[in-house]
């Protein structure tokens, strides 16, 4: 099974993002992941970045704007951060009865994606426009509006491949539970002659769990937040949430922006794909979700 | 055999810490890693962290000096970053035909290392003396004087152990080159309850490596940088360079403070504890220091 998990699985709405706030959130998923396992599941878990991709990036700027990383390096950084916290948290929730290894992934996305040309991933924080189109110009930074504000937006292409792919089945085929694709992977294109080079890019990480269950044939996909399931005309007095989707009542779903149509899309996408179920609810319900208790199961037929 | 990579490798002297420098001088590494690998020897690769931590620490610090992330924090962003630098382009430099990985490495250290209560590795830039004071009494930091100037000082405790060992011997074992201990890796202390947490400390990068040579069962120590070898009356005229050392030996030489003490050290303790062979010297004279035709071999006996 692979787990994604949310920004707001890993950090709480609203709270600074400091290590103390983010080491705390990774230590109430850690119980539940812990679940998984105890429950008898193989588990991959992968995790967003958004939030922590973003911080970087302002620290970067803060110090030497001239010096700032690209989006694959610092990507990288976030797979190391986020990862040594799950990582450690788990490990401490699983009493060291079982290996948990960090594997760094690197994910193909081609270099004709037309989402080079049309950039739509908010990354870092608001700004008034004027301040916006300012830090546009200084940085070659594509900007696009976000509500009253306006944010950088980088380009977000659909995941390819995975070259590490070789190494994580070897590590699940020996029982290690393993942390990677961690922000979508890190961003890679392949040249002519077939080497890889990082790209300005952030793939979604929702997506990039989907390639990944897909090409594991994994039995389930769980992508995990604070949210508790898909809902009916969400945002309304009569919200109701979805127990049971196929990807045909998908598509015809009016799904809010923001953080649940791709957890829609990349569910219907990984059953189509040939996948079992997808999964899309709160961390805590991980294990209910799965027997089809609590959370949106996506499936291609009625369980 | 384990090959760790000193800062000067990975950085040439005196340039920026910028993300094109740093994968200009990966690029330039990458084809004396693969020579070692194509001429049939099983490879785990480490590396330092030293100016990449420094930066972290200061760009943090820059955005929001109070909520700056502890050291364990980021040592797992620089291993994140640097391991995926060394990855892409060692991958390149195979021509993609064996899997490289990045393992996410935690080293545990004592609690009561008398490390913690006197720091003396230098991180991040020098100030003046009135600036350091302002800084040290402002962030909680240990200073000491570096030259004429003044630098924080973090702990650096001893290694004691690798708990993602298992997870290493499994990779080394199917053939994978991987990527390890960056930075010394990541410091954590265990607790009474068997628990891991991490703490503000560096582990220094040549000595995490002979413990990982030394648990391994490693034939060789290479510890690569860009002085060509132990000298002898270094930084006089009649400077020698020093081709074999025992460690009874290395005992009664003067050594320069800085990079060159703790690797002899390091090399000792490896061969002390059985291991064959270790090398000190560039990292383009890789096979050759192995060969015995470059650079500083230190073993038990006269080979």
């Amino acid at each position: 099974m692979v787990a994604a998990l949310g920004g707001n699985a890993l950090l709480a709405r609203g709270e600074a993002l400091t290590a103390d706030n983010q080491r705390r959130s990774v230590q109430r998923a850690a119980p539940a992941l812990a679940a998984i396992l105890r429950a008898g599941h193989q588990l991959v878990i992968t995790h967003g970045n958004g939030p922590q991709v973003g911080l970087l990036a302002l620290q970067g700027a803060a110090y030497k704007p001239d010096e700032a990383y690209p989006l694959d390096v610092l990507g990288a950084e976030t797979e190391g951060m986020i990862g040594y916290l799950i990582e450690q948290e788990l490990e401490n929730a699983l009493g060291h009865d079982r290996p948990v290894a960090v594997l760094l992934t690197q994910i193909v996305v081609d270099a004709n994606d037309p989402a080079f040309a049309n950039p739509t991933k908010f990354v870092g924080p608001v700004y008034p426009e004027a301040e916006a189109r300012k830090l546009a110009a200084a940085r070659g930074w594509a900007i696009a509006p976000d509500g009253e504000k306006w944010r950088r937006v980088v380009a977000s292409p659909k995941p390819q491949e995975i070259p590490d792919l070789a190494v994580l089945r070897l590590l699940l085929g020996e029982g290690v539970v393993v942390i990677c694709a961690g922000g979508g992977g890190i961003p890679v294109v392949r040249r002519a002659d077939g080497s890889l080079i990082g790209v300005e890019a952030v793939i979604d990480k929702d997506h990039a769990s989907a390639l990944l269950a897909t090409v594991l044939k994994a039995d389930a996909l769980l992508m995990l937040t604070d949210v508790a399931a898909v809902f009916r005309d969400f945002g309304t007095d009569w919200a109701t949430p979805i127990a049971r989707l196929t990807p045909e009542e998908a598509a015809g779903l009016p799904l809010p922006q923001g953080s649940m149509a791709p957890k829609v899309i990349a569910a219907c996408n990984f059953v189509r794909a040939g996948g079992r179920l997808a999964g899309i609810g709160r961390l805590e319900d991980a294990l209910a979700i799965l027997n089809g208790r609590a959370g949106t199961l996506v499936t291609t037929q009625t369980i």
